[in-house]
């Protein structure tokens, strides 16, 4: 049996539908440029007819210099009583100059009658036409039938018939879409035994995640003998996503046996997959399958004293495998086993029942009892073994600090942060101004600091989350505060708890930039 | 066949254990609360062996007064080679005082030998001696097997046996566990066909999410005859999560025609979901299927014009069947129907098309793009929907607000608020210490109210809740801000949206005071 699949991205089409990204051309050379050095088999740019913008890209990725992939525009049949060579559509298709077309079809009748308002005959001829002259063209066409699924339950006979005109055409692939992700896997399945009956042509797969099946069904079709896939990186796509090929990969690869990509570039998975969401600028979801942040942390004290005998026992593949790691969440529950191998990774060895051990176990619980939590801020927890271990210097001392927020409710606050600070050199004492009283702090602790350490700026403020811990206690409940940081190289996280929230930002900021003048 | 599907939510246990998860017994309460209202057959609320916390919450849940949910409690079997009677554990379960419990067995033999550190044969002791000393407690026992696909993969007969100890011991039901997450559907199928050769107690599913094929999974084993689903709302926990209770009852219930609650019931699942991430303090996943707030908004014009013509064609299901609502992301055009339910909670009865309407759903669209969300703040929604209608009357005017906070990092912080109001009668200068910046305003604002309405005295601030939301403009990073009062009949909730903390919280103390003076 052939074990070959070919990986087909639509992150720059479909992915981009997507609520809240917005891709320039510059971003999607970039992306395209990063599936090629992954070895991705084709890339969907755009499609050229609906926008300069998906034009413009065409003409840049030409000199871009891609090595391994196969770029592909997309577009529509010609238009209804319109002859093929003289659709505006198709034509822009050609213009885009790509070696592979991937052209949709309608396969639902619905579709046909009420939304191309058009004779189910015509568009039959609609599809032969448009995918027999972009062949004449001697071009890679790849026919999606869009809506498959649904025009298969509504009426197959004709769902077939429109199949069977693109093969009959010429067309290298058929690839069946799930349009609407409303199809369950059985359902999948059933269509395709029918397809390839009626079919000889290579089949290729292409869904949605409306019912968080996307996964499920792109490799249920792999399984009934589709060979293409489409997908988008994070599944990033319209509504609720496109099938993530960030997930489909691993599985055929890891676990079914096909024959996907080399091991080392399954290696770079996770690296792909945080990369493609910074460029599309949504955060990453930490708990996203294989390549997430949290994908392979272990928190409960019960797991990780068993992955500690065997990692096998909590892990269904090795994290390394996609490029990704083990992590140890430090809370109160984890016991003294996970200060060990936290410890580890700070590089600091020392035994399980050594008097360090047990020093930390009980500062920790100390302050999660007080509202801390370290799980989400390694920085703290870093900072803090350190200080008890007494291997903690402080960079800076805090002499007097204030914040004022002042017209307030009348439309245009200000605040204003006053700071007075002694560096190794000398005493400073700065002010600023900012969007808030966070914001005015960290600017006047770093123009405090900066002269002293000019590395300072090479950090900004990312995330700030708020939370009020043991609120039933009424008058005196307290804040926990996470502010995370990053400079180029990476990102950390620092804690500060607090019954004032200015305070307890207070606590979390100075530890971020003392952690970041640690690590310089 | 038997349609009907018994679900078993654990949130307030796996669920918690995802990163960034930290429940109180209050907000345990809280969401347990809000399942039972949903109609959730069972709850796990912990494991009392495990901490402190857990059993509070077992303490508290029992004045909680839950009319439709059964309480479960958690835990594990006994240890090796120790009397069930004598087992701290298994004590503390029974000290929970639940009529369910559910305890968790090894049926992977490698856990069994390496983690355990026992013989095969004191493992299926451990599992029938404990499920029958729980069975004669007359309680009812739901036996999790846990890694069971694992261990079936491993050695089947083995994993075969540790289910007919549990089953010859009474437990009245045998739940399967994918407790790696890493298991593809076939293969759930392959397993669970030799199990139902095996035992006739009636089957249960418990998934995780490390393959994104946990909802496929669960849909799986339930075609197979599994008739309790276990999973979490919103699929948090650990690692990538648990099984999405939120995706898997809408895809059981509309597309596979079992029976699991009424539609009434069926609308309250996007409410259901956006609140337990409300408590568990996690932004909302805007693609999440069926309850996202992206799940049914369409962007691409293409779609959008289809969907004119036909909403069938580009939605799987009808998104107020899960009391979701339609978005235009290009058009503006939106959900009216759930503007229309609100509209009926606040008893304010007018059409879909009316005028009222329209404003309201442009208002609220032109606040969401702003930052601000009304799912868990209600009480701003009611004074917003007010205001439109011109009912609402302010009770008092802002004159100049300003709260300044002293020395700070010098270990007593003081937060300071000067307040100017104008109230029916006349104008209030007043000043107030409080423990942070919104106290000291609290505090300064009730004091220059009280002599105009002493009914301000009944209410206090029982939450408060902030999050940095990037708006859809993707400018200034905005300050989203909950802030949750009560008086002795109620729990009321306002929001506040601006680029700084202190205006935002301000924005939402101002409308949560004002709701109680509307109340009365």
């Amino acid at each position: 049996m052939n074990k070959k699949i070919l990986f087909y991205d639509t992150t720059l089409r479909d992915g981009s539908q997507a609520e809240g990204i917005s891709l320039s051309s510059r971003d999607k050379i970039l992306i395209a440029k990063r599936l090629d050095q992954f070895g991705i088999h084709y890339i969907e740019g755009g499609w050229p007819g609906s926008n300069p913008k998906d034009m413009e890209f065409f003409l840049a990725v030409k000199k871009a210099g891609l090595k391994r992939s196969k770029v592909a525009a997309f577009g529509s049949t010609r238009r209804a009583h319109v002859k093929v060579k003289e659709d505006a559509q198709i034509k822009s298709l050609l213009d885009a100059g790509t070696k592979v077309v991937t052209v949709f079809g309608k396969s639902w009748n619905m579709h046909v009658t009420e939304v191309f308002r058009t004779s189910l005959k015509e568009n039959l001829l609609m599809i032969y036409e448009t995918v027999a002259y972009l062949k004449d063209q001697k071009i890679e066409v790849i026919y999606d039938a869009e809506h498959f699924f649904d025009g298969f339950k509504a009426n197959p006979e004709y769902a077939i018939k429109t199949l069977q005109q693109a093969a009959r055409a010429g067309a290298d692939n058929l690839t069946l879409c799930d349009t609407n992700g409303g199809t369950l896997p059985h359902k999948i399945r059933h269509a395709i035994l029918r397809v390839k009956r009626a079919v000889k042509t290579p089949l290729g797969i292409h869904c949605h995640n409306d019912s968080e099946l996307a996964v499920a069904n792109s490799i249920q079709a792999v399984g009934e003998g589709c060979r293409l896939v489409q997908g988008t990186v994070n599944g990033f796509g319209e509504r609720c996503g496109n099938a993530n090929l960030t997930s489909i990969i691993p599985n055929l690869q890891i676990k079914m046996g096909y024959r996907c990509f080399s091991q080392a570039r399954l290696k770079e998975l996770t690296s792909l997959s945080h990369y493609v969401a910074d460029v599309c600028n949504l955060p990453p979801m930490n708990n996203q399958p294989f390549t997430g942040r949290s994908a392979f942390a272990h928190k409960g004290g019960v797991h990780i004293n068993a992955m500690v005998k065997n990692a096998k026992t909590y892990e269904h593949v090795r994290p390394e495998s996609v490029g990704n790691y083990r992590r140890y969440l430090v809370s109160e529950l984890g016991g003294k086993t996970n200060i060990m191998i936290k410890a580890q990774e700070l590089e600091m060895k020392f035994q399980k029942d050594s008097p360090e051990a047990k020093k930390i176990l009980a500062e920790i619980q100390r302050l999660e009892h007080e509202g801390y939590q370290f799980e989400a801020a390694e920085a703290s927890f870093e900072l803090m073994v350190q200080k008890l271990l007494g291997k903690f210097k402080s960079f800076f001392k805090t002499e007097a600090v204030s914040v004022r927020t002042e017209e307030i409710g009348a439309g245009r606050p200000r605040s204003i942060a006053d700071v007075k600070i002694i560096t190794k050199d000398m005493k400073y004492f700065e002010s600023a101004e900012g969007d808030g009283p966070v914001n005015a702090l960290d600017s006047a602790l770093r123009k405090a600091l900066v002269k002293t350490y000019p590395l300072i700026n090479e950090i900004r403020l990312t995330d700030y989350k708020v939370r009020v811990v043991n609120s039933e206690a009424g008058t005196a409940a307290k804040v926990r505060v996470f502010i995370e940081f990053q400079d180029k190289k990476k990102v950390w996280t620092t804690v500060g708890v607090h019954e004032n929230i200015i305070e307890a930002s207070w606590k979390a900021l100075v530890e971020a930039i003392e952690y970041k003048l640690h690590k310089g």
